[in-house]
């Protein structure tokens, strides 16, 4: 039996929630434990307390917001996503997966849908990282990834440290209310895409297998700084230059490659850095993403192409960093792909290119997350949109998997 | 007659100068009006008058000693150049150019070598322009390009103006005093060529025809900020790719022109510059230097040939600044050549690429240079250098050029 939400509670909840931090055009600023952010959590937390649930929050300042089930011993099944915004995000990022849960746990509670697991509403603190660098701070605590004392002491732009700002708000619980393997049965994040896919498939549902992996290499180029005055092309060595024609080169290769993978080059340096001199130093950071590990070790391979001189400049690359794709657990993904196809609601199965609390989480407790679409890709802008359709679907599917869940 | 100067008085006076600012590496900082530049100014000052000449400054702190000549009522004839260095300089970037014109007055005076002008040793404030920008100022005033209300209230990076050091210094002087068409009949720098020509053409003396023309263009190329991990590529446009085809592109038709064309493209920007977003804007400014119009033409023909769309991307260019060829005296250009192989000096007629402010005082008063080499090209850096032979013939061309200049 399929259990649906209420358009129209949810399509307030989004209303409401968008006037926390509500810029000028239309999008929202809400930085981590900021007043809007905090003015956010008050009203999530009035609301759940409203609804009869248990409100509590852990040492990161995660807020837990759990309707009892019919068997307390057992696990809990937690939905939600984050509240905080990069500077003139938008309305959807995060917050409708806290809002699609939070219509989920109202629609049991109203509709006094039974189930024997406690169904936890959950909040993450500043997973996007602008206002306290990095972000995913809160699941990256409960995969092991980083303790509460490398995360405390990292200060805002204005020396506010995450503690300071944490024990101000009126948030900061303990430690032992952190979800846990023990306590907690499964994790579902309903997040918008944040890229086209879905939009240009004119599909509603994403079925998201797992986070892509993605490697992240640094390439640097040395040249010599001589006078742009003075000295004759034939003795320059431009690392710009140099630059420029790997790009390309790596572009016509790359290109070869599986059409899912997805490669960046969007931070780059340049020294010194004035029109008057040839550049002696310039560097990028290549970004490339795919579910599959083969086609990572192809980039790899690629890379180890690229000549050690180009353009009589030295060519060095290293490693910055990288990450494994993650699969998100195959029972939670049936289970969404299940209720999709029960609604009749148009899906694909998709992998996430995007970082997300889910993944780190899904090192711990099975997890899954479903995708809304993101209209003509756009994502941290205040021009972020999904329909408020789309987002009553989203909500309907991420209801009836913490159902399925609960029954399994 | 051929008069030649002292090599070792010279050397004297290249070594005692290279300690006004000494760094660990043998270069020199000497910013205008700091305390170094004032230790090398009062050292000039105390030479000077111990050669019985007359000192004065005016009122941009331009430095003026003075041998008069048998009839003074005749304009001087002025050599020299600047004292001030960029950060981590070398020993002969203009300093040179001060120091053989004291080394041919100190050669004149002692020699008893008869004039009939005033023969003036000049040294120009602030020509680098690293702590007051812009440079050339004083030269500049001189021209009417700007005016000392203009150049006045520019601040350091400590917020002094230039005034401020300026009378602070004790160099502040009055405006009459200033080098004027009506007061001066010619001036001569030498400077170091700041390129490797001179070396690898095995020549000593660069006789300077001019300096180059220039065009500086800044291109724009806009893309879309997406995310690095959720947009595939065929969604993309990315700035820093289309501006690198650009380059490439550039290049490939640039370097078919006239081989004595240089084009530099040493300052960059890129936003959001983030390794997570594909870049939405990427600028970079094409600087290009010929003596010849002609080929200034082409370098914007071949600009006007770029596409307005580059990988997806929008193109836009606009032209930043240009400068026109400064074609220096041929008269004096003249005696430079008859000098140079008059003591059979290897020699070359050459244009400047760097700018000088010879080529403002030659939109006022009949201007030339004499160059010579820089090892290896190397300039504002502590490598610069040029061997005391080079600097002596130099000193002997100039020396003789102020003495055909007087005569004539």
């Amino acid at each position: 039996m399929l259990h649906t939400c209420s358009k129209e509670r949810l399509e307030e909840k989004i209303k409401t929630f968008s006037r926390f931090g509500a810029t000028a055009n239309g999008g929202i600023t809400r930085f981590t434990l900021s007043p809007e952010a905090i003015a956010a959590r008050n009203e999530f937390k009035k609301r759940v307390l409203a609804l009869g649930m248990q409100f509590k929050t852990d040492d990161m300042g995660t807020m837990y917001a759990t309707i009892p089930g019919e068997d307390n011993q057992l696990p809990a099944i937690l939905s939600g996503s984050h509240m905080d915004s990069v500077r003139q995000g938008g309305n959807y990022d995060g917050i409708l997966g806290v809002l699609t849960a939070l219509e989920a746990a109202e629609t049991i509670v109203t509709n006094q849908i039974t189930h024997r697991h406690p169904i936890t509403v959950v909040v993450w603190t500043n997973e996007e990282g602008v206002r306290f660098e990095p972000g995913m701070v809160a699941s990256g605590v409960i995969l092991g990834k980083y303790d509460t004392s490398d995360i405390y002491p990292i200060k805002d732009k204005d020396g506010i440290t995450f503690l300071e700002a944490l024990e101000a708000s009126g948030f900061l619980g303990q430690k032992e209310n952190r979800a846990s393997k023990e306590n907690t049965k499964a994790l579902i994040e309903l997040h918008i895409e944040q890229g086209p896919i879905l939009t240009s498939e004119k599909k509603t549902i994403g079925i998201v297998d797992g986070v892509c992996g993605m490697l992240c290499y640094k390439f640097t180029f040395y040249g010599q700084a001589d006078h742009a005055g003075t000295t004759p092309m034939s003795y320059r060595k431009d690392a710009f230059y140099a630059a420029a024609k790997t790009l390309d080169y790596l572009h016509q290769k790359l290109d070869q490659l599986d059409d899912k993978l997805v490669y960046t080059t969007g931070e780059i340096s340049c020294h010194p850095n004035l029109h008057t001199i040839i550049p002696d130093e310039f560097s990028f950071l290549l970004d490339a993403r795919h579910y599959n590990p083969a086609v990572i070790q192809q980039v790899l391979d690629v890379i180890h192409t690229v000549p050690d001189m180009v353009a009589g400049c030295r060519v060095t690359y290293e490693e910055a960093w990288s990450r494994n794709t993650v699969y998100f657990d195959s029972k939670l993904v049936s289970f969404v792909d299940q209720n999709a196809n029960a609604f009749g609601y148009s899906n694909m199965h998709i992998y996430s290119g995007a970082g997300h609390d889910a993944q780190y989480i899904a090192g711990v407790i099975p997890t899954t997350m479903i995708f809304v679409p993101s209209i003509d890709g756009r994502s941290h802008c205040e021009q972020e949109y999904t329909p408020m359709e789309d987002c009553y679907q989203g909500a309907n599917v991420l209801l009836n998997t913490i159902l399925n869940t609960d029954e399994s």
